[in-house]
């Protein structure tokens, strides 16, 4: 895409409301436009980043054999009455309708899916399956707060699973686990599994997927011998105490962000539902359920605060908005413009996504943008890279320069 | 993917408060469920048809210079107000929240994109932008009706654009009438361009594409020599008289569902909220907006309306949830599955999108629910057709049986 193109432009100064490092740096790089606190809009950039996360969130989840669906998010109070969270969930947003019916907007989708569920599944056979989408979802937050990471609406990807037996659950629990493993690493994001408590979700355990960042609301113990980690809410252990797992080492605490969670709800909501499935003895049973949550926006702050540096936001490369910020430096010399022109196309035919600044403005300001911006690599085309017959290429994330031939370029690029 | 890992399955019957067709046939194949009078979920048959009549829509988005974004659709009531909005459409969803404040769900965007352009588009030369959204949106409506077609809760794609002159909102109007014609031709629609009332939008004219069907809302005249076609609610005409573009024959009368439609909003929105550009000469003008709205959920009703014959849905290539529906006859012949694995296995090698009915079913019971189902090509694999050494094929939309081998199918369906 041509930058002039770009309807967004940076801006020096974030909201003077808006505390968070993400929704700053998201701001002032022209990703998302704040509606009020708790809501923003996603902007070009920003609906790119969006739609990369959800794309390799939707691919783990397929890979384990997760079917996509899209369901309500203004729902029927019948069905939240009935489990009871009609009263008992302080988040829920209520809507009195013109012909006095009343509406929930979905928090979570439990009292959506199980009715869905139980439309198809009367046997064994028929489990497990398993249901997912990636889609808004809104809480009445008392406070909302840290940027686009604790919003009123946000989005999300939530599955469900139902299961014949605990065994079963605790099987798939482990799939799933992996699969979300898979996804922070293509995110770069280094997680850790966590055991935590229900919350008003479930008697049950739950698990939690934590990420290591100051910007972090929970503060956790974990280990760096091995995969131990627990949340200082429900930690038996204290920071400096012998790991609990492996003894090796001390525990450590730091505060982290949770970027993923994991709810055995048991048979709850089959349970409320009258949802029932017959066994191989043709007997009655009630599905177990499991819920898997990830938040997509929650991901992607998650992702600026524990990259960005005091340039600006720095994009690992799966979830980039573009691939590429190719940077024209303005010249007098029209065969400045004709070598990014002809970069930019043969870039963009070998399929690499490229920002091309074609705009008319000062280097300084197109470098500062881009810093700002945060592309993986930057490649600049002006007179002195005309002259040295390479292109200057910079890695935002180390700042390492190279130079460049066409052929060497696409040849990194494309492998 | 495998039909015996689908999770959902065909009913004979629908509900019997279901009384569209599209409704009738989309929940009986398994497409969607419905969780009120005007509300459904999308199951994974349903899903992918949406997602494919959303990726045709943004790809001619795209081609017209439309930039997507993701707004929010849990709006602050200030700009509603500051708008008259609040109090005067009659759909709008409000909500009270806990925290006192109160909230509207989107109805369309005008209150959210206006501010949002007005951040970034300060000059002439900001101008003209298109800004695009494929979402949720949420009415008040007072009835429910026509399934999936008007709905309380439905998905759209709405676009918004700037420019500095009424020429130039005139010219983009144009280009953007061929892109939703494109848009109709890919989904196998023939639709016209009306001009109708601005309704409670606007007080200029507005311009809706009507498809041709029975079960449509809205009644048209047009001529079937030349391009004229209008409301009756608007038309100067009546049935019968003389086309007054052509004059070659005479207006004919019929059903229609708007499945687009154009507001030319002229400046009310930049005026309610202060937007102003500084022209060439310096002074400061009001952009005239242009609203482009698609309902996406609605489209898929349309074409469900207007194709689907007795035995069930019949969907065009494009928007189909599989290109190819492989039906394995059940067999003591272990070939008759190898050689179906096998095809299975080329064709989705091949790129070629393929719901393959392995379950332990009737022939019987596979076709009928192959023929709900509605998907193009059904290919058979059966004693019969491994004895004939090719594969029997049937259009869906017009029963023609042939009889292929593996290249030439793979030919077929990937040129």
């Amino acid at each position: 895409m041509r930058q002039s193109q770009l309807f967004t432009k940076t801006r020096r100064e974030a909201p003077s409301d808006e505390v968070s490092k993400n929704a700053q740096l998201l701001i002032r790089a022209g990703y998302v436009h704040k509606e009020m606190a708790g809501v923003y809009s996603y902007l070009p950039l920003g609906r790119r980043v969006l739609t990369k996360i959800e794309n390799i969130i939707r691919a783990e989840m397929d890979k384990i054999g997760g079917q996509e669906l899209r369901m309500a998010t203004l729902h029927p109070s019948e069905p939240w009455k009935q489990t009871g969270a009609w009263d008992g969930v302080d988040v829920l947003f209520k809507i009195q309708s013109r012909t006095e019916k009343e509406y929930a907007l979905g928090q979570s989708e439990e009292e959506i899916v199980t009715p869905i569920a139980q439309q198809y599944a009367h046997s064994y056979k028929d489990l497990p399956i398993a249901l997912y989408q990636i889609g808004q979802k809104y809480r009445d937050e008392l406070r909302a707060k840290s940027g686009i990471m604790r919003g009123r609406e946000f989005g999300m990807k939530d599955m469900y699973s139902f299961h014949t037996t605990q065994d079963d659950f605790d099987r798939y629990y482990e799939i799933v686990k992996e699969a979300y493993f898979k996804i922070y690493k293509r995110c770069n994001l280094d997680a850790k599994a966590t055991e935590a408590s229900g919350g008003s979700f479930s008697e049950k355990i739950s698990y939690e997927f934590m990420v290591l960042t100051d910007a972090g609301e929970d503060d956790i113990l974990y280990c760096d011998k091995c995969d131990y980690c627990a949340n200082v809410e429900v930690a038996k252990n204290a920071e400096g105490d012998a790991c609990p797992k492996c003894g090796q080492t001390k525990l450590q605490k730091a505060k982290a962000v949770e970027a993923g969670n994991v709810f055995d709800l048991g048979q709850k909501y089959p349970k409320a539902f009258g949802f029932t499935y017959k066994a191989e003895d043709g007997s009655d049973h009630y599905p177990i359920v499991g819920c898997y949550g990830m938040g997509t926006t929650r991901l992607m702050g998650t992702i600026v605060e524990v990259f960005a540096d005091a340039k600006g936001i720095v994009w690992p490369e799966e979830v980039a908005p573009f691939r590429v910020h190719l940077i024209e430096i303005t010249s007098d010399n029209a065969d400045v413009h004709t070598e990014a022109a002809e970069l930019y196309r043969e870039l963009t035919s070998a399929g690499v996504e490229v920002l091309w600044d074609d705009r008319d403005a000062r280097a300084g300001e197109k470098f500062a943008d881009s810093d700002l911006i945060g592309i993986p690599l930057r490649i600049v085309v002006s007179e002195k890279t005309l002259a040295a017959g390479k292109f200057e290429c910079v890695e935002r994330v180390s700042g390492k320069v190279e130079h460049k031939s066409l052929s060497e370029l696409i040849g990194r690029l494309t492998s």
